[in-house]
Protein backbone atom coordinates (compact mmCIF):
# COMPACT_ATOMS: atom_id res chain seq x y z
CA UNK A 1 0.00 0.00 0.00
CA UNK A 2 1.07 3.19 -0.32
CA UNK A 3 1.68 5.84 2.50
CA UNK A 4 -1.84 6.78 3.42
CA UNK A 5 -1.71 8.08 7.22
CA UNK A 6 1.01 10.43 7.82
CA UNK A 7 -0.18 11.52 11.27
CA UNK A 8 -2.94 11.83 13.14
CA UNK A 9 -2.81 15.18 13.83
CA UNK A 10 -5.02 17.02 11.86
CA UNK A 11 -5.57 21.07 12.33
CA UNK A 12 -9.53 21.22 13.46
CA UNK A 13 -12.09 18.67 14.13
CA UNK A 14 -13.79 18.46 11.22
CA UNK A 15 -10.57 17.35 9.61
CA UNK A 16 -10.25 14.90 12.39
CA UNK A 17 -13.32 13.34 11.01
CA UNK A 18 -12.62 13.71 8.27
CA UNK A 19 -9.80 11.24 8.93
CA UNK A 20 -11.68 8.94 10.96
CA UNK A 21 -13.65 8.19 7.70
CA UNK A 22 -10.65 7.35 5.79
CA UNK A 23 -9.55 5.37 8.39
CA UNK A 24 -12.93 3.41 8.55
CA UNK A 25 -12.57 2.79 4.95
CA UNK A 26 -9.27 1.73 4.71
CA UNK A 27 -10.44 -1.14 7.15
CA UNK A 28 -12.15 -2.72 4.65
CA UNK A 29 -10.11 -1.82 1.81
CA UNK A 30 -7.00 -3.73 3.25
CA UNK A 31 -9.63 -6.81 3.36
CA UNK A 32 -11.55 -6.22 -0.02
CA UNK A 33 -8.22 -4.62 -2.02
CA UNK A 34 -10.40 -4.58 -5.32
CA UNK A 35 -11.67 -1.43 -5.67
CA UNK A 36 -13.91 -2.79 -8.68
CA UNK A 37 -15.92 -5.22 -6.47
CA UNK A 38 -15.97 -2.37 -3.25
CA UNK A 39 -17.39 0.10 -6.26
CA UNK A 40 -20.13 -2.61 -6.83
CA UNK A 41 -20.78 -3.11 -3.17
CA UNK A 42 -21.58 0.23 -2.51
CA UNK A 43 -25.68 0.75 -3.42
CA UNK A 44 -25.73 -2.47 -1.18
CA UNK A 45 -24.99 -0.44 1.85
CA UNK A 46 -25.40 2.90 0.62
CA UNK A 47 -29.05 2.72 0.52
CA UNK A 48 -29.54 0.20 3.79
CA UNK A 49 -30.07 2.11 6.87
CA UNK A 50 -28.33 -0.54 8.72
CA UNK A 51 -25.57 -0.69 6.54
CA UNK A 52 -24.76 3.01 7.10
CA UNK A 53 -25.21 3.02 10.81
CA UNK A 54 -22.54 0.39 11.37
CA UNK A 55 -20.24 2.33 8.66
CA UNK A 56 -20.98 5.29 10.94
CA UNK A 57 -20.15 3.55 14.22
CA UNK A 58 -16.49 2.74 13.11
CA UNK A 59 -16.19 5.99 12.25
CA UNK A 60 -16.96 7.10 15.60
CA UNK A 61 -14.58 4.33 16.69
CA UNK A 62 -11.78 6.31 14.61
CA UNK A 63 -12.88 9.54 15.89
CA UNK A 64 -12.21 8.57 19.70
CA UNK A 65 -8.93 7.63 18.36
CA UNK A 66 -8.16 10.87 16.47
CA UNK A 67 -9.84 13.41 18.54
CA UNK A 68 -7.61 11.66 21.61
CA UNK A 69 -4.47 12.47 19.54
CA UNK A 70 -5.50 15.68 18.89
CA UNK A 71 -6.12 16.09 22.76
CA UNK A 72 -9.69 17.31 21.60
CA UNK A 73 -8.54 20.20 19.44
CA UNK A 74 -8.20 22.12 22.95
CA UNK B 1 -18.97 19.72 2.71
CA UNK B 2 -19.57 22.98 4.50
CA UNK B 3 -18.09 23.85 7.89
CA UNK B 4 -20.44 21.74 10.31
CA UNK B 5 -17.81 20.93 13.68
CA UNK B 6 -16.20 23.62 14.60
CA UNK B 7 -15.51 22.55 17.94
CA UNK B 8 -16.12 19.67 20.55
CA UNK B 9 -16.44 22.05 23.29
CA UNK B 10 -20.16 22.51 24.37
CA UNK B 11 -21.77 24.89 27.53
CA UNK B 12 -23.43 22.04 29.24
CA UNK B 13 -24.04 17.96 28.89
CA UNK B 14 -26.89 18.25 26.50
CA UNK B 15 -25.61 20.44 24.03
CA UNK B 16 -22.81 17.65 24.06
CA UNK B 17 -25.59 15.20 23.69
CA UNK B 18 -26.75 16.79 20.63
CA UNK B 19 -23.48 17.29 19.02
CA UNK B 20 -22.91 13.52 19.64
CA UNK B 21 -26.24 12.76 17.68
CA UNK B 22 -24.97 15.71 14.77
CA UNK B 23 -21.61 13.33 14.74
CA UNK B 24 -23.47 10.10 14.56
CA UNK B 25 -25.40 11.32 11.44
CA UNK B 26 -22.66 12.82 9.62
CA UNK B 27 -21.55 9.33 9.52
CA UNK B 28 -24.28 8.00 7.52
CA UNK B 29 -24.50 11.56 5.70
CA UNK B 30 -20.66 11.28 4.51
CA UNK B 31 -21.34 7.60 2.96
CA UNK B 32 -25.26 8.00 1.63
CA UNK B 33 -24.66 11.94 0.44
CA UNK B 34 -28.18 12.31 -1.05
CA UNK B 35 -30.21 13.51 1.42
CA UNK B 36 -33.56 12.88 -0.23
CA UNK B 37 -32.04 8.85 -0.32
CA UNK B 38 -31.70 9.07 3.52
CA UNK B 39 -35.13 10.68 4.29
CA UNK B 40 -36.40 8.00 1.76
CA UNK B 41 -34.76 5.33 4.69
CA UNK B 42 -35.81 6.86 7.32
CA UNK B 43 -39.09 4.80 8.48
CA UNK B 44 -36.72 2.10 7.40
CA UNK B 45 -35.01 2.25 10.71
CA UNK B 46 -37.59 5.07 12.83
CA UNK B 47 -40.07 2.08 13.62
CA UNK B 48 -36.99 -0.75 13.94
CA UNK B 49 -36.18 -1.20 17.64
CA UNK B 50 -33.04 -2.56 16.54
CA UNK B 51 -32.41 0.16 14.17
CA UNK B 52 -32.80 2.91 16.74
CA UNK B 53 -30.79 1.31 19.39
CA UNK B 54 -28.22 0.90 16.96
CA UNK B 55 -28.29 4.94 16.18
CA UNK B 56 -28.05 4.92 20.07
CA UNK B 57 -24.69 2.87 20.03
CA UNK B 58 -23.26 5.36 17.77
CA UNK B 59 -24.70 8.30 19.75
CA UNK B 60 -22.86 6.45 22.95
CA UNK B 61 -19.52 6.34 21.52
CA UNK B 62 -19.61 10.16 19.98
CA UNK B 63 -20.57 11.03 23.11
CA UNK B 64 -17.68 9.40 25.06
CA UNK B 65 -15.61 11.45 22.97
CA UNK B 66 -17.83 14.73 23.49
CA UNK B 67 -18.04 14.24 27.76
CA UNK B 68 -14.24 13.66 27.46
CA UNK B 69 -13.29 16.94 25.34
CA UNK B 70 -14.95 18.80 27.74
CA UNK B 71 -13.41 17.15 30.98
CA UNK B 72 -17.22 15.67 31.72
CA UNK B 73 -18.47 19.64 32.21
CA UNK B 74 -17.28 19.19 35.90
CA UNK C 1 -36.45 19.62 23.89
CA UNK C 2 -37.08 20.04 27.55
CA UNK C 3 -33.77 19.88 30.01
CA UNK C 4 -32.99 16.41 30.58
CA UNK C 5 -29.45 16.31 30.93
CA UNK C 6 -28.23 18.56 34.00
CA UNK C 7 -25.18 16.65 34.98
CA UNK C 8 -23.17 13.99 34.53
CA UNK C 9 -22.56 13.81 37.96
CA UNK C 10 -24.44 11.21 40.41
CA UNK C 11 -23.90 10.01 44.21
CA UNK C 12 -23.80 6.59 43.92
CA UNK C 13 -22.60 4.39 41.22
CA UNK C 14 -26.48 2.85 40.98
CA UNK C 15 -27.76 6.35 39.94
CA UNK C 16 -24.42 6.44 37.57
CA UNK C 17 -26.10 3.43 36.21
CA UNK C 18 -29.57 4.51 36.21
CA UNK C 19 -28.42 7.82 34.32
CA UNK C 20 -26.90 5.58 31.78
CA UNK C 21 -30.15 3.82 30.69
CA UNK C 22 -31.49 7.43 30.66
CA UNK C 23 -28.48 8.44 27.88
CA UNK C 24 -29.34 5.32 25.85
CA UNK C 25 -32.88 5.89 26.10
CA UNK C 26 -32.79 9.18 24.81
CA UNK C 27 -30.61 7.75 21.63
CA UNK C 28 -33.75 6.73 20.37
CA UNK C 29 -36.02 9.18 21.55
CA UNK C 30 -34.68 11.77 19.26
CA UNK C 31 -34.12 9.49 16.46
CA UNK C 32 -38.22 8.02 17.17
CA UNK C 33 -39.52 11.11 18.55
CA UNK C 34 -42.95 9.92 18.62
CA UNK C 35 -43.61 8.29 22.22
CA UNK C 36 -46.27 6.72 20.96
CA UNK C 37 -44.80 4.86 18.04
CA UNK C 38 -41.50 4.04 20.51
CA UNK C 39 -44.20 2.63 22.89
CA UNK C 40 -45.43 0.04 20.00
CA UNK C 41 -42.29 -1.22 19.53
CA UNK C 42 -41.38 -1.77 23.11
CA UNK C 43 -42.90 -5.30 23.08
CA UNK C 44 -40.99 -6.34 19.87
CA UNK C 45 -37.48 -5.48 21.70
CA UNK C 46 -38.33 -6.56 25.14
CA UNK C 47 -39.22 -10.19 24.72
CA UNK C 48 -36.27 -10.62 22.06
CA UNK C 49 -32.97 -11.41 24.05
CA UNK C 50 -30.64 -10.29 20.99
CA UNK C 51 -32.47 -6.98 21.25
CA UNK C 52 -32.00 -6.82 24.86
CA UNK C 53 -28.75 -7.02 24.87
CA UNK C 54 -27.86 -4.41 22.15
CA UNK C 55 -30.25 -2.43 24.70
CA UNK C 56 -27.86 -3.31 27.36
CA UNK C 57 -24.88 -2.94 25.23
CA UNK C 58 -25.36 0.71 24.53
CA UNK C 59 -25.79 1.13 28.61
CA UNK C 60 -22.58 -0.07 29.06
CA UNK C 61 -20.93 2.13 26.70
CA UNK C 62 -22.69 5.17 28.36
CA UNK C 63 -22.38 3.67 31.88
CA UNK C 64 -18.58 4.19 30.89
CA UNK C 65 -18.96 7.54 30.21
CA UNK C 66 -20.88 8.27 33.14
CA UNK C 67 -18.58 6.58 35.69
CA UNK C 68 -15.39 8.03 34.42
CA UNK C 69 -17.25 11.05 35.15
CA UNK C 70 -17.71 10.21 38.53
CA UNK C 71 -14.19 9.36 38.64
CA UNK C 72 -15.31 5.95 39.80
CA UNK C 73 -17.02 7.26 43.08
CA UNK C 74 -13.98 6.45 44.74
CA UNK D 1 -34.87 -1.41 42.30
CA UNK D 2 -33.30 -2.28 45.15
CA UNK D 3 -29.49 -1.05 46.02
CA UNK D 4 -27.66 -3.74 44.12
CA UNK D 5 -24.61 -1.64 42.82
CA UNK D 6 -22.83 -0.32 46.03
CA UNK D 7 -19.64 0.27 44.67
CA UNK D 8 -17.37 -0.39 41.67
CA UNK D 9 -14.22 -1.43 44.15
CA UNK D 10 -13.28 -5.19 44.05
CA UNK D 11 -10.97 -6.96 46.16
CA UNK D 12 -9.21 -9.38 42.87
CA UNK D 13 -10.29 -9.26 39.38
CA UNK D 14 -12.40 -12.12 39.19
CA UNK D 15 -14.52 -10.62 41.28
CA UNK D 16 -14.32 -7.53 39.12
CA UNK D 17 -15.62 -9.96 36.02
CA UNK D 18 -18.26 -11.22 37.84
CA UNK D 19 -19.22 -7.47 38.33
CA UNK D 20 -19.18 -7.01 34.75
CA UNK D 21 -21.41 -9.75 34.36
CA UNK D 22 -23.96 -8.49 36.74
CA UNK D 23 -23.67 -5.05 35.47
CA UNK D 24 -24.43 -7.00 31.99
CA UNK D 25 -27.72 -8.98 33.14
CA UNK D 26 -29.14 -5.68 34.84
CA UNK D 27 -28.90 -3.66 31.92
CA UNK D 28 -31.70 -6.37 30.00
CA UNK D 29 -33.42 -6.34 33.44
CA UNK D 30 -33.75 -2.82 33.93
CA UNK D 31 -36.00 -3.55 29.96
CA UNK D 32 -37.35 -6.28 30.75
CA UNK D 33 -38.32 -6.50 34.27
CA UNK D 34 -40.42 -9.70 34.15
CA UNK D 35 -38.20 -12.44 35.60
CA UNK D 36 -40.52 -14.53 34.04
CA UNK D 37 -40.23 -13.49 30.79
CA UNK D 38 -36.43 -13.03 31.01
CA UNK D 39 -35.98 -16.94 32.21
CA UNK D 40 -38.48 -18.24 29.09
CA UNK D 41 -35.84 -16.23 26.63
CA UNK D 42 -32.97 -17.81 28.43
CA UNK D 43 -32.54 -20.71 26.48
CA UNK D 44 -33.09 -18.73 23.23
CA UNK D 45 -29.53 -17.36 23.39
CA UNK D 46 -27.87 -19.63 26.20
CA UNK D 47 -27.93 -21.97 23.01
CA UNK D 48 -27.14 -19.78 19.99
CA UNK D 49 -23.38 -19.16 19.46
CA UNK D 50 -23.49 -14.61 18.10
CA UNK D 51 -26.08 -14.41 20.99
CA UNK D 52 -23.81 -15.61 23.34
CA UNK D 53 -20.88 -13.56 21.83
CA UNK D 54 -23.27 -10.61 22.20
CA UNK D 55 -23.39 -11.22 25.96
CA UNK D 56 -19.56 -11.68 26.14
CA UNK D 57 -19.56 -8.20 24.59
CA UNK D 58 -21.12 -6.40 27.03
CA UNK D 59 -19.48 -8.10 29.74
CA UNK D 60 -16.21 -6.78 27.94
CA UNK D 61 -17.31 -3.31 27.88
CA UNK D 62 -18.29 -3.18 31.61
CA UNK D 63 -15.02 -5.31 32.57
CA UNK D 64 -12.91 -1.88 31.03
CA UNK D 65 -15.02 0.56 33.36
CA UNK D 66 -14.51 -2.28 36.39
CA UNK D 67 -10.66 -2.91 36.02
CA UNK D 68 -10.35 1.51 35.19
CA UNK D 69 -12.44 1.75 38.56
CA UNK D 70 -9.72 -0.89 40.44
CA UNK D 71 -6.62 0.72 38.48
CA UNK D 72 -6.03 -3.13 37.44
CA UNK D 73 -6.05 -4.35 40.91
CA UNK D 74 -2.39 -3.07 40.53
CA UNK E 1 -16.70 -21.46 39.23
CA UNK E 2 -12.74 -22.05 39.92
CA UNK E 3 -10.27 -19.25 40.11
CA UNK E 4 -9.39 -18.13 37.12
CA UNK E 5 -8.24 -14.54 36.78
CA UNK E 6 -5.23 -14.35 39.19
CA UNK E 7 -4.28 -10.85 37.47
CA UNK E 8 -4.31 -9.12 34.29
CA UNK E 9 -0.56 -8.73 34.28
CA UNK E 10 1.14 -10.58 31.64
CA UNK E 11 5.00 -10.52 30.59
CA UNK E 12 4.83 -10.24 26.84
CA UNK E 13 2.16 -8.27 24.42
CA UNK E 14 1.39 -11.89 23.46
CA UNK E 15 0.24 -13.36 26.78
CA UNK E 16 -1.55 -10.81 27.03
CA UNK E 17 -3.40 -11.02 23.91
CA UNK E 18 -3.85 -14.48 24.61
CA UNK E 19 -5.61 -13.68 28.11
CA UNK E 20 -8.00 -11.47 26.12
CA UNK E 21 -8.93 -14.92 24.06
CA UNK E 22 -9.75 -16.21 27.76
CA UNK E 23 -11.85 -13.64 28.72
CA UNK E 24 -13.99 -13.52 25.96
CA UNK E 25 -14.69 -16.84 26.09
CA UNK E 26 -15.25 -16.61 30.12
CA UNK E 27 -18.26 -14.39 29.02
CA UNK E 28 -20.44 -16.98 27.17
CA UNK E 29 -18.93 -19.75 30.27
CA UNK E 30 -20.65 -17.67 32.41
CA UNK E 31 -24.01 -17.59 30.55
CA UNK E 32 -24.16 -21.16 29.39
CA UNK E 33 -22.35 -23.18 31.78
CA UNK E 34 -22.66 -26.55 30.02
CA UNK E 35 -19.60 -27.17 28.50
CA UNK E 36 -21.26 -30.33 26.33
CA UNK E 37 -23.52 -27.58 24.56
CA UNK E 38 -20.95 -25.14 23.96
CA UNK E 39 -18.85 -27.72 22.12
CA UNK E 40 -21.80 -28.48 20.33
CA UNK E 41 -22.27 -24.98 19.29
CA UNK E 42 -18.62 -24.59 18.25
CA UNK E 43 -18.81 -25.66 14.62
CA UNK E 44 -21.67 -23.34 14.02
CA UNK E 45 -19.71 -20.30 14.59
CA UNK E 46 -16.22 -21.89 13.96
CA UNK E 47 -17.08 -21.68 9.69
CA UNK E 48 -19.30 -18.41 10.00
CA UNK E 49 -17.07 -15.55 9.00
CA UNK E 50 -19.53 -13.13 11.02
CA UNK E 51 -19.52 -15.09 13.81
CA UNK E 52 -15.77 -15.16 14.32
CA UNK E 53 -15.45 -11.26 13.58
CA UNK E 54 -17.79 -10.80 16.94
CA UNK E 55 -15.63 -12.80 18.41
CA UNK E 56 -13.06 -11.43 17.35
CA UNK E 57 -14.65 -8.06 18.38
CA UNK E 58 -14.95 -9.50 21.85
CA UNK E 59 -10.96 -10.01 22.33
CA UNK E 60 -10.41 -6.33 21.16
CA UNK E 61 -12.21 -4.85 23.62
CA UNK E 62 -10.98 -7.20 26.24
CA UNK E 63 -7.16 -6.36 24.77
CA UNK E 64 -7.85 -3.34 25.34
CA UNK E 65 -8.35 -3.51 29.09
CA UNK E 66 -5.29 -5.79 29.46
CA UNK E 67 -2.94 -3.82 27.15
CA UNK E 68 -4.08 -0.90 29.21
CA UNK E 69 -3.21 -3.38 32.69
CA UNK E 70 0.05 -3.48 31.67
CA UNK E 71 0.88 -0.48 30.51
CA UNK E 72 1.22 -1.35 26.60
CA UNK E 73 4.24 -3.13 28.31
CA UNK E 74 5.92 -0.23 27.54
CA UNK F 1 1.28 -20.74 18.14
CA UNK F 2 5.04 -18.92 16.60
CA UNK F 3 5.89 -15.55 18.48
CA UNK F 4 3.73 -13.14 16.42
CA UNK F 5 2.98 -10.18 18.93
CA UNK F 6 6.38 -9.27 20.12
CA UNK F 7 5.43 -5.20 20.86
CA UNK F 8 2.60 -2.79 20.33
CA UNK F 9 5.10 -0.05 19.68
CA UNK F 10 5.63 0.65 15.50
CA UNK F 11 7.37 3.73 14.01
CA UNK F 12 4.72 5.05 11.90
CA UNK F 13 0.84 4.95 12.16
CA UNK F 14 0.48 3.09 9.13
CA UNK F 15 3.10 0.66 10.32
CA UNK F 16 0.26 0.98 13.60
CA UNK F 17 -2.56 -0.10 11.62
CA UNK F 18 -1.11 -2.78 9.87
CA UNK F 19 -0.52 -4.08 13.38
CA UNK F 20 -4.20 -3.61 14.55
CA UNK F 21 -5.25 -5.34 11.03
CA UNK F 22 -2.94 -8.34 12.17
CA UNK F 23 -4.65 -8.23 16.08
CA UNK F 24 -8.11 -8.20 14.50
CA UNK F 25 -6.80 -11.61 12.01
CA UNK F 26 -5.95 -13.38 14.73
CA UNK F 27 -8.75 -13.10 16.94
CA UNK F 28 -10.10 -15.17 14.36
CA UNK F 29 -6.89 -17.32 13.71
CA UNK F 30 -7.17 -18.62 17.77
CA UNK F 31 -11.03 -19.45 16.99
CA UNK F 32 -10.58 -21.32 13.27
CA UNK F 33 -7.00 -22.59 13.78
CA UNK F 34 -7.56 -24.51 10.32
CA UNK F 35 -5.92 -21.88 7.42
CA UNK F 36 -7.95 -24.08 4.81
CA UNK F 37 -11.18 -23.32 6.45
CA UNK F 38 -10.27 -20.27 6.83
CA UNK F 39 -9.34 -19.40 3.27
CA UNK F 40 -12.75 -21.08 2.38
CA UNK F 41 -14.39 -18.47 4.43
CA UNK F 42 -13.05 -15.54 2.70
CA UNK F 43 -15.42 -14.91 -0.23
CA UNK F 44 -18.16 -15.10 1.85
CA UNK F 45 -17.01 -11.67 3.32
CA UNK F 46 -15.33 -10.47 1.43
CA UNK F 47 -17.84 -9.22 -0.57
CA UNK F 48 -20.30 -8.61 1.79
CA UNK F 49 -20.54 -4.93 2.96
CA UNK F 50 -21.76 -5.66 6.32
CA UNK F 51 -19.36 -8.26 6.84
CA UNK F 52 -16.19 -5.67 5.75
CA UNK F 53 -17.56 -3.09 7.86
CA UNK F 54 -17.81 -5.59 10.95
CA UNK F 55 -14.06 -6.25 10.27
CA UNK F 56 -13.20 -2.56 9.80
CA UNK F 57 -14.94 -2.46 13.34
CA UNK F 58 -12.26 -4.82 15.59
CA UNK F 59 -9.42 -3.04 13.19
CA UNK F 60 -10.68 0.32 14.74
CA UNK F 61 -10.98 -1.49 18.30
CA UNK F 62 -7.59 -2.69 18.03
CA UNK F 63 -6.14 0.58 16.30
CA UNK F 64 -7.37 2.34 19.41
CA UNK F 65 -4.83 -0.06 21.10
CA UNK F 66 -1.97 0.34 19.35
CA UNK F 67 -2.41 4.64 19.04
CA UNK F 68 -2.46 4.78 22.54
CA UNK F 69 0.54 2.66 23.07
CA UNK F 70 2.46 4.61 20.87
CA UNK F 71 1.26 7.62 22.41
CA UNK F 72 -0.51 8.85 18.76
CA UNK F 73 3.38 8.83 17.55
CA UNK F 74 3.26 12.25 18.44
Amino acid sequence: MDDWLPSLITKIPQEGYELAIKLARKGSGYTQQSSEIREKLRPQYAENPDSLTLVSQVIAIHFQTVAAANNYWK
